[in-house]
């Protein structure tokens, strides 16, 4: 239908493009289909009866306040309770460095706002989360790259692409969406000098850090970042920290957080009260309430093991029914791992077929800001129990081994 | 603190200004304060326990689905739960034309997002909702005001002002704010004529529609611009409707929705993808169990008597405190009423002293996107029990009395 709107969408609009992942939610959602394509957590992790017990108790006992407007920056009680866990974890943080968001994708949206006027180069791990490229193309920007491998960013080709003057650097370092790598702590500490040395500020985004389910925790780029500017006593707040609760509570609720100066959530603020005013006050106020007494240590605990039967599931499954030639990561932690088909398999044009097989994907090129990656793909474990892992990998092989090893 | 990110902010940056109604909430906040300057429902009125019925009943039901990431058009049965009550209303609309979003914030937020380049001018009331220039300065949009009078939008000066090339018309025409003016039918037919001639869609913007105390319901612009375009056998969609259950319902939820042809919908979805992916899942599905079996209907019924009574005690209160010269408008709905000092009294200027005296209103300046309405203020009638609106209007009367009438 032609309207007199047609005419009229911004020049913003024509950037915008549909992500993969928005039709591949579609798709998943027909009968029988086993998909490995969305970041979802496994709802039989839910902790649904303490969000009744916690719904219950804030409705009877703060209701007026839970349905009420809030403040932009946040439900004070639960951006403590934030800060004491980022205290706790070793940032030197107050009140005034948390503002809640609605969901990690309004964080980078509120910081592309803020930050990026069109044509800004921001640096990139490639590949990296698509929904960070997808916020940041509506504001104009454009990326550089820097290759990932199978221990994160390759710091190594990172003074090339600083001495091109990124605005920022953006960084997964825990078990990476999409890769599931995660950045050992030699090149934290490189990332750490060289954005130093060219003046690069950096935003760490790390919605899965507390999902590990092997080796040893590595202290966030925040963390490592402060200590070496404590030593020399010039802390400067050069990392912009993000987390969120969708991955260890629940998704549904649209609720994470920004860690940074004063000076940037003051900016965050007065961006995010042009876009939604606060953050559902009923929602933050629930989560405070189920997180309280180290409800949500005990629950991450019991995840842990949930998610590491899955991955293992699909690792031990990939092993079994990947013909020769495909390769792919093993994650210590997160919900995705990183298949990569012999070139010059593209799994954009191979995602149709297999869907007719009933199971999905989300195809590598569109995390990379760069057109590269067409032959990689990423595969969801926490979503499926380990029978449907192990089913869609042998469908999923079958399909390949056709494609593959006949040609 | 200096840090690397103050020399980064965009230009945008630049162009977002604190708002009065954020510097007033924290005010408000103060122990003894009675403060008319939030747009907040009166907690009384809140239906605690139904949502406390429903949250159980979902998160026992429905669990896995309330808090897992959803569908960034909205939850299904709650945008058939709008397309059945828009069509009641008369409205020629489907599923397909309803996005939800997070508060109506943030349908401003998006509309902004895909129509406003910068430069773009907007025409606007004046004086009108501050969260929507709020919202469209980040996209550096300009202004076209048209005064408003005690009918609303002057559209005998609304020609001259489509003559300079506007992307939009967006109105209030409902109990508006923060005026608390209607449109009148035969404004809202020239309205719908004169933007038709020159081909320039509109925004109406109607969060208070149902909250009518007294007088006739008046179709709305998006009903009687429909209604015309039929008979003439060209519908086209030329106005986007926009509503909220955080009038209705509770704003704590931050849900509101858009009504608007196919292919808006389409690039607000694209762009809410890139801006928090869902609204609250656990929210949408929350407010659709209460929403079932005209629950709303019996409510805002309710809502409605309440509003009333205090609407009633603010213009008494107004009559018996206010000296000579000050005026005030008598609105048959909606939140506010809307106070003219005598010229050159300057509300902005008057604020300090008013609080000094544990009382709070909207500097009517914010709301003029022209720099006019420096002698008017918006007052709140829905939040304060008639017993604390006698008293603050006192408190104003008396502060208004020592300065305008000893000057």
């Amino acid at each position: 239908m032609q309207t007199p709107w047609e005419y009229r969408f911004s020049q913003r609009t024509q950037r915008m493009k549909a992500s993969a992942i928005r039709e591949l939610l579609a798709v998943a959602e027909k009968p029988g289909m086993i998909s490995f394509g969305g970041g979802f957590p496994a709802p039989e992790v839910f902790p649904v009866e303490e969000f009744t017990r916690a719904s219950k108790y804030v409705l009877e006992n703060l209701g007026a306040e839970a349905l009420q407007y809030g403040s932009t920056e946040g439900y004070v009680p639960l951006r403590q309770m934030i800060s004491r866990h980022s205290i706790r974890s070793g940032m030197q943080v107050n009140i005034n460095n948390i503002l809640i968001t609605t969901g990690s994708q309004q964080a980078l949206d509120l910081l592309g706002k803020i930050f990026i006027n069109r044509g800004d180069r921001i640096l990139v791990e490639s590949p990296t989360y698509l929904g960070a490229l997808q916020a940041w193309n509506a504001y104009g920007a454009e990326y550089i790259s820097v290759p990932v491998d199978e221990y994160g960013m390759r710091t190594d080709l990172l003074e090339d692409a600083l001495r091109t003057g990124p605005k920022f650097i953006y960084v997964l370092p825990n078990f990476q969406n999409p890769t599931g790598t995660t950045l050992p702590l030699e090149r934290r500490m490189k990332l750490i000098e060289l954005a130093d040395r060219y003046g690069v500020p950096i935003i760490e985004d790390d919605p899965y850090g507390q999902l590990r389910y092997e080796g040893e925790d590595i202290p966030s780029v925040e963390i490592l970042d402060s200590r070496m500017r404590e030593q020399n006593g010039t802390y400067t707040g050069n990392v912009i920290y993000l987390s969120t609760f969708s991955k260890i509570l629940a998704p549904g609720l649209r609720l994470a957080w920004v860690v940074a100066p004063d000076n940037v959530i003051h900016k965050l603020a007065l961006a995010k009260q042009g876009t939604d005013l606060n953050t559902s006050t009923f929602n933050q106020i629930v989560a405070h309430e189920v997180g309280q007494h180290g409800f949500i240590d005990r629950h991450v605990e019991m995840m842990r093991k949930v998610y590491l039967e899955r991955r293992n599931a699909m690792v031990d499954s990939l092993e079994e029914n990947m013909p020769e030639g495909v390769s792919w990561t093993r994650p210590q932690g997160g919900l995705f791992l990183w298949v990569t088909l012999p070139e010059p398999f593209n799994s954009t044009e191979l995602l149709p077929q297999v869907i007719e097989d009933n199971v999905a994907y989300v195809p590598g090129e569109f995390f990379h800001a760069d057109g590269t990656g067409k032959n990689t793909m990423r595969l969801n474990f926490s979503y499926c129990s380990p029978e449907k892992i192990n089913e869609g990998i042998a469908r999923l092989g079958k399909a390949f081994k056709k494609k593959i090893v006949r040609g």
